[in-house]
Protein backbone atom coordinates (compact mmCIF):
# COMPACT_ATOMS: atom_id res chain seq x y z
CA UNK A 1 0.00 0.00 0.00
CA UNK A 2 1.20 3.51 -0.86
CA UNK A 3 1.31 6.28 1.23
CA UNK A 4 -1.24 8.05 -1.35
CA UNK A 5 -3.27 5.69 -0.55
CA UNK A 6 -3.00 5.71 3.23
CA UNK A 7 -3.46 9.08 2.65
CA UNK A 8 -6.91 8.79 0.84
CA UNK A 9 -8.06 6.32 3.44
CA UNK A 10 -7.63 8.31 6.15
CA UNK A 11 -9.36 11.54 4.87
CA UNK A 12 -11.64 8.94 3.78
CA UNK A 13 -12.17 8.27 7.62
CA UNK A 14 -12.10 11.38 8.70
CA UNK A 15 -14.88 12.53 6.57
CA UNK A 16 -17.39 9.65 7.51
CA UNK A 17 -16.90 10.69 11.38
CA UNK A 18 -17.61 13.86 10.66
CA UNK A 19 -20.45 13.69 8.25
CA UNK A 20 -22.05 10.63 10.27
CA UNK A 21 -21.55 12.90 13.79
CA UNK A 22 -23.24 15.83 11.89
CA UNK A 23 -25.98 13.57 10.88
CA UNK A 24 -26.28 11.88 14.27
CA UNK A 25 -26.86 15.53 15.57
CA UNK A 26 -29.40 16.63 12.96
CA UNK A 27 -31.18 13.09 13.43
CA UNK A 28 -32.44 14.46 17.03
CA UNK A 29 -33.24 18.05 16.13
CA UNK A 30 -35.70 16.83 12.97
CA UNK A 31 -35.31 13.16 12.19
CA UNK A 32 -33.23 10.92 10.45
CA UNK A 33 -35.46 11.35 7.23
CA UNK A 34 -34.58 15.28 7.30
CA UNK A 35 -30.41 13.94 6.73
CA UNK A 36 -29.94 15.23 3.03
CA UNK A 37 -26.48 15.30 1.36
CA UNK A 38 -26.60 19.02 0.56
CA UNK A 39 -28.05 19.97 4.33
CA UNK A 40 -24.47 17.48 5.76
CA UNK A 41 -22.36 19.30 2.78
CA UNK A 42 -23.27 22.80 4.41
CA UNK A 43 -22.84 21.87 7.71
CA UNK A 44 -19.78 20.48 7.59
CA UNK A 45 -18.09 21.88 4.43
CA UNK A 46 -17.51 18.46 2.75
CA UNK A 47 -18.11 18.56 -0.67
CA UNK A 48 -21.53 16.70 -1.52
CA UNK A 49 -19.16 14.48 -4.25
CA UNK A 50 -17.18 13.78 -1.41
CA UNK A 51 -20.20 12.79 1.07
CA UNK A 52 -21.69 10.40 -1.77
CA UNK A 53 -18.05 8.77 -2.62
CA UNK A 54 -17.40 7.80 1.29
CA UNK A 55 -21.00 6.79 2.05
CA UNK A 56 -22.89 5.57 -1.42
CA UNK A 57 -25.79 6.42 -0.52
CA UNK A 58 -28.60 8.68 1.83
CA UNK A 59 -29.64 5.14 3.35
CA UNK A 60 -25.78 4.42 4.66
CA UNK A 61 -25.53 7.83 5.80
CA UNK A 62 -28.82 7.72 7.98
CA UNK A 63 -27.27 3.39 9.02
CA UNK A 64 -24.00 5.72 10.05
CA UNK A 65 -25.46 8.69 12.19
CA UNK A 66 -26.72 5.45 14.06
CA UNK A 67 -23.40 3.60 14.31
CA UNK A 68 -21.76 7.22 15.37
CA UNK A 69 -24.96 8.12 17.85
CA UNK A 70 -23.98 4.60 19.57
CA UNK A 71 -20.20 5.67 20.02
CA UNK A 72 -21.40 8.92 21.26
CA UNK A 73 -24.14 7.61 24.05
CA UNK A 74 -21.30 4.76 24.83
CA UNK A 75 -18.91 7.78 25.81
CA UNK A 76 -21.26 9.99 27.34
CA UNK A 77 -23.42 7.38 29.20
CA UNK A 78 -22.04 3.79 29.04
CA UNK A 79 -17.81 4.60 29.65
CA UNK A 80 -18.43 6.65 32.73
CA UNK A 81 -20.22 3.77 34.70
CA UNK A 82 -18.26 1.21 33.63
CA UNK A 83 -15.94 1.55 36.30
CA UNK A 84 -18.79 0.68 38.78
CA UNK A 85 -19.28 -3.23 40.11
CA UNK A 86 -22.37 -4.57 37.59
CA UNK A 87 -25.22 -4.56 38.89
CA UNK A 88 -26.31 -1.97 41.38
CA UNK A 89 -24.08 0.07 41.61
CA UNK A 90 -23.31 0.02 37.64
CA UNK A 91 -26.79 0.99 37.21
CA UNK A 92 -26.71 4.18 39.78
CA UNK A 93 -23.66 5.09 37.87
CA UNK A 94 -25.19 4.88 34.18
CA UNK A 95 -28.83 7.31 35.38
CA UNK A 96 -26.10 9.78 36.57
CA UNK A 97 -23.97 9.61 33.40
CA UNK A 98 -27.36 9.61 31.82
CA UNK A 99 -28.33 13.03 33.85
CA UNK A 100 -25.20 14.49 33.03
CA UNK A 101 -25.82 13.59 29.52
CA UNK A 102 -29.07 15.20 29.03
CA UNK A 103 -27.98 18.17 31.33
CA UNK A 104 -25.20 19.24 28.86
CA UNK A 105 -27.42 18.36 25.63
CA UNK A 106 -24.83 15.97 24.22
CA UNK A 107 -27.46 15.64 20.99
CA UNK A 108 -28.66 19.17 19.74
CA UNK A 109 -32.23 18.05 20.07
CA UNK A 110 -32.65 15.71 23.10
CA UNK A 111 -31.97 11.92 23.06
CA UNK A 112 -31.12 9.96 20.14
CA UNK A 113 -32.61 6.83 20.71
CA UNK A 114 -35.75 8.58 21.79
CA UNK A 115 -35.94 10.70 18.83
CA UNK A 116 -35.22 7.98 16.67
CA UNK A 117 -37.08 4.92 17.90
CA UNK A 118 -40.23 7.02 17.87
CA UNK A 119 -39.49 8.02 13.96
CA UNK A 120 -38.51 4.46 12.67
CA UNK A 121 -40.58 1.75 14.94
CA UNK A 122 -42.65 0.95 11.85
CA UNK A 123 -40.55 0.89 9.31
CA UNK A 124 -39.01 -2.10 7.77
CA UNK A 125 -34.75 -1.51 6.57
CA UNK A 126 -31.75 -1.36 7.44
CA UNK A 127 -32.01 2.07 8.86
CA UNK A 128 -34.87 0.43 11.25
CA UNK A 129 -32.82 -2.27 12.10
CA UNK A 130 -29.73 -0.30 13.23
CA UNK A 131 -32.59 1.92 15.74
CA UNK A 132 -34.08 -1.51 16.82
CA UNK A 133 -30.90 -3.42 17.86
CA UNK A 134 -29.64 0.19 19.57
CA UNK A 135 -32.80 -0.30 21.76
CA UNK A 136 -32.55 -3.84 22.33
CA UNK A 137 -29.34 -3.36 23.45
CA UNK A 138 -29.71 -0.24 25.96
CA UNK A 139 -32.59 -2.44 27.30
CA UNK A 140 -30.33 -5.81 27.48
CA UNK A 141 -27.70 -3.77 29.25
CA UNK A 142 -30.39 -2.71 32.06
CA UNK A 143 -31.59 -6.24 32.70
CA UNK A 144 -28.24 -7.56 33.09
CA UNK A 145 -27.41 -5.04 35.53
CA UNK A 146 -31.28 -5.14 37.51
CA UNK A 147 -30.53 -9.09 37.65
CA UNK A 148 -27.57 -8.84 39.33
CA UNK A 149 -28.37 -6.19 41.57
CA UNK A 150 -31.62 -8.98 42.45
CA UNK A 151 -34.20 -6.85 41.05
CA UNK A 152 -37.51 -8.46 41.04
CA UNK A 153 -38.25 -8.44 37.73
CA UNK A 154 -35.58 -7.45 35.66
CA UNK A 155 -37.33 -7.23 32.37
CA UNK A 156 -39.87 -4.83 33.99
CA UNK A 157 -37.80 -3.14 35.72
CA UNK A 158 -35.96 -1.96 32.60
CA UNK A 159 -39.03 -1.34 30.40
CA UNK A 160 -39.84 0.96 33.20
CA UNK A 161 -36.05 2.67 33.44
CA UNK A 162 -36.22 3.19 29.77
CA UNK A 163 -39.69 4.69 29.45
CA UNK A 164 -38.92 6.70 32.45
CA UNK A 165 -35.91 8.29 30.73
CA UNK A 166 -37.32 8.48 27.11
CA UNK A 167 -40.18 10.38 29.21
CA UNK A 168 -38.16 12.64 30.96
CA UNK A 169 -36.58 13.55 27.53
CA UNK A 170 -39.56 14.14 25.81
CA UNK A 171 -41.07 15.77 28.83
CA UNK A 172 -38.12 18.56 29.19
CA UNK A 173 -38.11 19.26 25.11
CA UNK A 174 -41.58 19.56 25.66
CA UNK A 175 -41.60 22.08 28.55
CA UNK A 176 -38.13 23.20 28.55
CA UNK A 177 -37.84 22.52 32.45
CA UNK A 178 -34.74 20.27 33.22
CA UNK A 179 -36.59 20.11 36.59
CA UNK A 180 -37.94 16.56 34.26
CA UNK A 181 -34.37 15.35 33.65
CA UNK A 182 -34.08 14.85 37.66
CA UNK A 183 -37.39 13.74 38.04
CA UNK A 184 -36.89 10.97 35.50
CA UNK A 185 -33.67 9.67 37.37
CA UNK A 186 -35.45 9.93 40.67
CA UNK A 187 -38.12 7.25 39.58
CA UNK A 188 -35.83 5.42 37.65
CA UNK A 189 -33.40 4.94 40.84
CA UNK A 190 -36.76 4.20 42.48
CA UNK A 191 -36.47 1.15 40.18
CA UNK A 192 -32.86 0.33 40.84
CA UNK A 193 -33.75 0.41 44.66
CA UNK A 194 -36.75 -2.57 44.37
CA UNK A 195 -35.00 -5.63 45.42
CA UNK A 196 -37.22 -8.78 45.64
CA UNK A 197 -40.17 -8.46 47.55
CA UNK A 198 -44.00 -9.26 46.54
CA UNK A 199 -44.92 -6.76 44.02
CA UNK A 200 -48.52 -6.81 43.05
CA UNK A 201 -49.51 -8.60 39.84
CA UNK A 202 -52.59 -8.15 37.90
CA UNK B 1 -77.89 33.53 4.67
CA UNK B 2 -78.86 31.57 1.31
CA UNK B 3 -79.04 27.64 1.44
CA UNK B 4 -75.91 27.97 -1.41
CA UNK B 5 -73.86 29.90 1.37
CA UNK B 6 -74.94 27.27 4.25
CA UNK B 7 -74.23 24.41 0.89
CA UNK B 8 -70.81 25.83 0.67
CA UNK B 9 -69.74 25.66 4.86
CA UNK B 10 -71.14 22.51 4.97
CA UNK B 11 -69.21 21.06 2.23
CA UNK B 12 -66.50 23.31 3.73
CA UNK B 13 -66.45 21.69 7.00
CA UNK B 14 -66.47 18.43 5.65
CA UNK B 15 -63.70 18.98 4.19
CA UNK B 16 -61.93 20.29 6.71
CA UNK B 17 -62.96 17.08 9.07
CA UNK B 18 -61.41 14.90 5.86
CA UNK B 19 -58.48 16.58 5.54
CA UNK B 20 -57.71 17.17 9.22
CA UNK B 21 -58.09 13.48 10.01
CA UNK B 22 -56.32 12.63 7.11
CA UNK B 23 -53.56 14.62 7.80
CA UNK B 24 -53.38 12.99 11.89
CA UNK B 25 -52.94 9.75 10.56
CA UNK B 26 -49.96 10.92 8.54
CA UNK B 27 -48.04 13.01 11.29
CA UNK B 28 -48.35 9.25 13.58
CA UNK B 29 -46.80 7.69 10.54
CA UNK B 30 -44.18 9.45 9.04
CA UNK B 31 -44.33 13.20 11.09
CA UNK B 32 -46.01 16.56 11.48
CA UNK B 33 -43.88 17.52 9.35
CA UNK B 34 -44.49 14.87 6.32
CA UNK B 35 -47.60 16.78 5.99
CA UNK B 36 -48.09 18.08 2.60
CA UNK B 37 -51.29 19.76 0.61
CA UNK B 38 -50.49 17.17 -2.63
CA UNK B 39 -50.29 14.25 -0.47
CA UNK B 40 -53.42 15.31 1.71
CA UNK B 41 -54.96 15.63 -2.14
CA UNK B 42 -53.55 12.56 -3.38
CA UNK B 43 -54.62 10.64 -0.15
CA UNK B 44 -58.83 12.55 0.16
CA UNK B 45 -59.76 12.99 -3.35
CA UNK B 46 -59.95 16.79 -2.35
CA UNK B 47 -58.49 19.00 -4.90
CA UNK B 48 -54.98 20.90 -3.64
CA UNK B 49 -56.33 24.37 -4.02
CA UNK B 50 -59.55 23.25 -2.42
CA UNK B 51 -57.09 21.96 0.88
CA UNK B 52 -56.12 25.67 0.29
CA UNK B 53 -58.96 27.43 0.77
CA UNK B 54 -60.13 25.70 3.48
CA UNK B 55 -56.98 25.90 6.13
CA UNK B 56 -55.09 28.64 4.04
CA UNK B 57 -51.72 27.37 4.71
CA UNK B 58 -49.90 23.71 5.81
CA UNK B 59 -49.37 25.16 9.30
CA UNK B 60 -53.01 25.77 9.57
CA UNK B 61 -53.38 22.05 8.49
CA UNK B 62 -50.73 20.41 10.97
CA UNK B 63 -52.91 22.30 14.19
CA UNK B 64 -55.57 21.32 12.18
CA UNK B 65 -53.87 17.70 12.51
CA UNK B 66 -53.55 18.25 16.67
CA UNK B 67 -56.93 19.18 16.51
CA UNK B 68 -58.26 16.21 15.31
CA UNK B 69 -56.07 13.73 16.89
CA UNK B 70 -57.45 15.24 20.35
CA UNK B 71 -61.40 13.96 19.05
CA UNK B 72 -59.89 10.82 18.06
CA UNK B 73 -57.99 10.14 21.07
CA UNK B 74 -61.30 11.99 23.16
CA UNK B 75 -63.85 9.71 21.61
CA UNK B 76 -61.54 6.39 21.77
CA UNK B 77 -59.76 6.76 25.37
CA UNK B 78 -61.65 9.47 26.71
CA UNK B 79 -65.02 8.83 25.91
CA UNK B 80 -65.03 5.45 26.60
CA UNK B 81 -64.07 5.33 30.52
CA UNK B 82 -65.98 8.87 31.19
CA UNK B 83 -68.79 6.85 32.95
CA UNK B 84 -66.66 5.78 35.30
CA UNK B 85 -66.58 7.10 39.16
CA UNK B 86 -63.18 9.65 38.66
CA UNK B 87 -60.70 8.83 40.62
CA UNK B 88 -59.33 4.69 40.64
CA UNK B 89 -62.29 3.18 38.47
CA UNK B 90 -61.86 5.82 35.82
CA UNK B 91 -57.99 4.98 35.69
CA UNK B 92 -58.77 1.52 35.47
CA UNK B 93 -61.36 2.35 32.70
CA UNK B 94 -58.69 4.70 30.85
CA UNK B 95 -56.25 2.34 30.95
CA UNK B 96 -58.77 -0.21 29.44
CA UNK B 97 -59.73 2.15 26.56
CA UNK B 98 -55.86 2.77 25.79
CA UNK B 99 -54.73 -1.05 25.30
CA UNK B 100 -58.04 -1.15 23.14
CA UNK B 101 -57.43 1.96 21.04
CA UNK B 102 -53.92 0.67 21.05
CA UNK B 103 -54.76 -2.98 19.96
CA UNK B 104 -57.00 -1.61 16.93
CA UNK B 105 -54.70 0.67 15.50
CA UNK B 106 -56.61 4.10 15.76
CA UNK B 107 -53.50 5.78 14.51
CA UNK B 108 -52.23 4.29 11.57
CA UNK B 109 -48.38 5.02 12.78
CA UNK B 110 -49.41 4.36 16.57
CA UNK B 111 -49.41 6.64 19.01
CA UNK B 112 -50.01 10.49 17.97
CA UNK B 113 -49.13 12.18 21.26
CA UNK B 114 -45.78 10.05 21.59
CA UNK B 115 -45.18 10.99 17.76
CA UNK B 116 -45.39 13.94 17.58
CA UNK B 117 -44.39 15.21 21.49
CA UNK B 118 -40.60 13.98 20.06
CA UNK B 119 -40.74 15.49 16.97
CA UNK B 120 -42.17 19.04 17.63
CA UNK B 121 -41.12 18.86 21.23
CA UNK B 122 -37.96 21.26 20.92
CA UNK B 123 -39.80 23.51 18.88
CA UNK B 124 -41.56 27.20 18.90
CA UNK B 125 -44.84 27.99 17.23
CA UNK B 126 -48.53 27.11 16.53
CA UNK B 127 -47.70 23.64 16.09
CA UNK B 128 -45.54 23.01 18.82
CA UNK B 129 -48.00 24.46 21.31
CA UNK B 130 -50.63 22.34 20.34
CA UNK B 131 -48.65 19.67 20.43
CA UNK B 132 -47.75 20.90 24.57
CA UNK B 133 -51.73 21.50 25.30
CA UNK B 134 -52.71 18.18 24.23
CA UNK B 135 -49.89 16.44 26.56
CA UNK B 136 -50.59 18.75 29.40
CA UNK B 137 -54.55 17.75 28.90
CA UNK B 138 -53.91 14.23 29.43
CA UNK B 139 -51.03 14.88 31.98
CA UNK B 140 -53.46 16.69 34.38
CA UNK B 141 -56.46 14.36 33.64
CA UNK B 142 -54.20 11.14 34.66
CA UNK B 143 -53.28 13.52 37.85
CA UNK B 144 -56.22 14.44 38.64
CA UNK B 145 -57.87 10.91 39.19
CA UNK B 146 -54.52 9.78 40.96
CA UNK B 147 -55.01 12.54 43.31
CA UNK B 148 -58.78 11.31 43.98
CA UNK B 149 -57.39 7.69 44.08
CA UNK B 150 -55.23 9.00 46.73
CA UNK B 151 -52.41 8.23 45.53
CA UNK B 152 -49.56 9.51 47.29
CA UNK B 153 -48.09 11.54 44.67
CA UNK B 154 -50.35 12.65 41.62
CA UNK B 155 -47.84 14.47 39.64
CA UNK B 156 -45.18 11.54 39.65
CA UNK B 157 -48.25 9.02 39.26
CA UNK B 158 -49.38 10.83 36.02
CA UNK B 159 -45.56 11.18 35.01
CA UNK B 160 -44.78 7.38 35.09
CA UNK B 161 -48.03 6.26 33.67
CA UNK B 162 -47.73 8.99 30.30
CA UNK B 163 -44.23 7.76 30.35
CA UNK B 164 -45.23 3.71 30.81
CA UNK B 165 -47.66 3.97 27.58
CA UNK B 166 -45.71 6.35 25.61
CA UNK B 167 -42.62 3.53 26.10
CA UNK B 168 -45.19 0.91 25.18
CA UNK B 169 -46.27 2.58 22.29
CA UNK B 170 -42.81 3.01 20.92
CA UNK B 171 -41.64 -0.54 21.81
CA UNK B 172 -45.14 -2.42 20.11
CA UNK B 173 -43.96 -0.48 17.00
CA UNK B 174 -40.07 -1.14 17.67
CA UNK B 175 -40.55 -4.89 18.03
CA UNK B 176 -44.56 -5.03 16.68
CA UNK B 177 -45.14 -7.52 19.43
CA UNK B 178 -48.56 -6.08 20.87
CA UNK B 179 -46.98 -7.95 24.56
CA UNK B 180 -45.24 -4.85 25.11
CA UNK B 181 -48.99 -3.46 25.02
CA UNK B 182 -50.10 -5.39 28.07
CA UNK B 183 -47.14 -5.11 29.95
CA UNK B 184 -47.34 -0.86 29.83
CA UNK B 185 -50.55 -1.69 30.50
CA UNK B 186 -50.17 -4.01 33.49
CA UNK B 187 -47.35 -1.53 34.96
CA UNK B 188 -49.63 1.46 34.61
CA UNK B 189 -52.36 -0.49 36.37
CA UNK B 190 -49.60 -0.53 39.27
CA UNK B 191 -49.27 2.90 39.82
CA UNK B 192 -52.63 3.40 39.71
CA UNK B 193 -52.77 0.53 42.33
CA UNK B 194 -50.62 2.81 44.79
CA UNK B 195 -51.86 4.55 47.57
CA UNK B 196 -50.49 6.01 50.31
CA UNK B 197 -47.53 4.18 52.12
CA UNK B 198 -43.91 5.74 52.44
CA UNK B 199 -42.04 5.61 48.98
CA UNK B 200 -38.67 5.78 49.02
CA UNK B 201 -37.86 9.32 47.85
CA UNK B 202 -34.27 10.72 46.85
Amino acid sequence: MTKTVDGRRARGDVTRALVAREAAMTATVSGLDSITVGGLAAATGVSKSGILTVFGSRENIQVAAVAAARRIFRDAVVAPAWGAMPGGDRLVALLDAWLTYQREEVFTGGCFITATSVEYGHRDGPVAESVRRLKREWLDLLAADLAAAGHPDPQDGAFRIDALLAGASTMRQLFGDDAELDRGHRLAAEVVAERRRPRRKH
